[in-house]
């Protein structure tokens, strides 16, 4: 057992073992989901990708043989939120245990990168591992120790989120998300949990793609926190009746300055937490310190025709357009505090902790 | 051509003709769906409701051929919003020609009012056909006199309430709105049109039901307004950015202190263009007088398993629950200005031109 990350095939249990004896995680049990094996694993020679767009209909992974099958498949969207970290870093493993020398990893490397150009922890991770394998003789093992380091200091800065996350909620809280918070939102959870609070949870089902409905809620029912779905119009009237205490999300990005960007509903739903008085908290690993305000975003506007179908099935009369920006940017008077690995901060003082 | 109405198969065109010259509603064409023939129709003994459950994706009418069994299609939700007044008048033409009486007629009445018990309005129009025809030696004809009248009456407050809406929209303006705000707003469009105003509309798709994707979004297309749709969670976001001057809907009802009680989804909206500086407009026949503020109003909740499927699809695994409040009530200092045919009220104004 080794606490909330299973055992891979990468046979790195010794160091995974270690170092999962070290933080003590033993009582935390993460859903399936967010398990190591179950964004992504190495058997053989392929690494098999848990399908989130299927998922929970279909448990289906899918199957890479190379750092380009990888790549196609992560631009594909097989999975998405924190998955592309995991998956590229073993796409590199792969890649090196084919002993095809250290050029060729940086062309794999670059596959990956481009293959989602907004996933900046993704891109900055696969840095670290060519940066501390640069020199090396044993280019597998040590690719396979450097995705290892990466994957554990990951780990633990989650736990350290989701710890610090859990003393923001009281005893009988009814806390409302978006989208799929993952590993820092569920853990703050299971910490409070741990810590005999009662607590549950409402989520928005986050259309077009309902990451809410499909991940959260079934994440969160399999770990034994009582969940209930409504869709993206409720949040603000459960908030203004009193029926959540507190609004929590992850963030896809995090300026300087306390702007938080993350998933299209967002902003709805901060607006709400504002006007009827109730914290907003996102959770964040850390900023951007290349984003300093929101002038230095651009929010990626996706296939419209995602927002006219649900399911594969249309909602509307073809020739009808949609329109589909995928993320919202709240204003850091919107957010109550940022969750990170150095505090819970206020908006205004990430800057001074993060430069 | 009648202009906005069409001939029905009532027998009452040279009343709706010596009424309609009268408006000279000739150059406002409204889509299907809110033409009296595309709300219900009379043919020989039954009565045909347009289905919009399945709207638009099939255009079927549900034949009825009693009062009971109108009853029956109001219940199950065959039509909705402004629907149910014009298919329960109709229904009670339907009986009266019948033959059978006076006592027979009051006890479809009752029927009908009871398919629908928060339908006041259609509750109001049904009452008012019995006490004008209550002591009628020809009740058929008088029926139908009676309910032409009724229809002719809403119709002019349609067009009423168009026009003053009309005149706060801007050459230019991106209008918001929520749901099928149906007569009232697409009058506001088409009279803006008419004074040569450029209009564009951002429909919500309004889950669970899909009303805004189905219903409104095609009917706009129809009559040549450009449209395009968001999800229920991009609201905040057009109009944080910008790409929203105006937020118009529909009431459901109005209390006396201005209370707006509308469709799921209005609050996310009208918070927003609070926060953000832009106007929002409810569109509204009369205040409903037995309400004095929010404390009078329950909020429907209906079945959540509407909110954990789309279109029939499952959305979740099975055993996770919903929640589905059905309306919104959004106080009256989130409101700008509320529609009536009296004028442009101030929400705080409507108790005193009402009472």
């Amino acid at each position: 057992m080794y606490g909330s990350i299973p055992s891979s095939s990468m046979h790195l249990h010794k160091i995974a073992t270690k170092l999962h004896l070290c933080y003590a995680f033993f009582m935390i049990r993460l859903p399936y989901l967010l398990t190591e094996d179950g964004i992504c694993r190495l058997e053989g020679d392929r690494l098999f990708i848990t399908d989130r767009r299927v998922y929970p209909f279909e448990r289906v992974e899918v199957a890479c043989s190379s750092a380009e099958e990888v790549a196609a498949a992560l631009t594909a969207m097989v999975t998405q939120g924190g998955g592309p970290l995991e998956v590229a870093l073993k796409a590199l493993v792969l890649q090196a245990r084919r002993k095809q020398g250290f050029e060729r990893l940086q062309e794999s490397a670059k596959l990956l990168i481009n293959s989602r150009p907004t996933n900046t922890t993704m891109a900055r991770a696969v840095d670290e591992v060519l940066m501390s394998v640069k020199e090396s003789t044993a280019l597998a093992d040590d690719v396979e120790h450097s995705v290892r380091r990466i994957l554990d200091r990951y780990e633990a800065i989650y736990h350290t989120i989701g710890k610090l996350g859990s003393t923001l909620i009281d005893d009988g809280d009814q806390i409302l998300t978006t989208c799929f918070a993952e590993h820092t939102f569920i853990l703050s959870l299971l910490y409070a949990q741990e810590a005999k609070k009662e607590v549950r949870v409402l989520v928005s089902e986050t259309r077009p793609y309902l990451q809410g409905s499909r991940l959260t809620a079934p994440a969160l029912a399999e770990v034994g926190i009582p969940v209930k779905i409504i869709t993206d119009n409720m949040g603000p009237t459960m908030i203004a009746s009193n029926l959540v205490q507190k609004y929590f999300t992850a963030a896809d990005l995090v300026c300087l300055d306390g702007t938080v960007v993350n998933k299209i509903g967002t902003l709805s739903n901060a607006l709400a937490a504002k006007h009827y008085g109730i914290p907003y908290y996102a959770l964040a690993i850390s900023p951007d310190s290349t984003k300093k305000t929101k002038e230095d975003i651009t929010i990626e506007l996706r296939d419209p025709c995602e927002v006219t179908q649900c399911l594969g099935k249309k909602t509307t009369l073809d020739g009808i357009d949609g329109l589909y920006p995928a993320f919202d940017i709240v204003d850091p008077d919107l957010v109550t505090a940022i969750v990170t690995a150095k505090g819970i901060l206020h908006p205004r003082d990430i800057k001074e902790q993060y430069i």
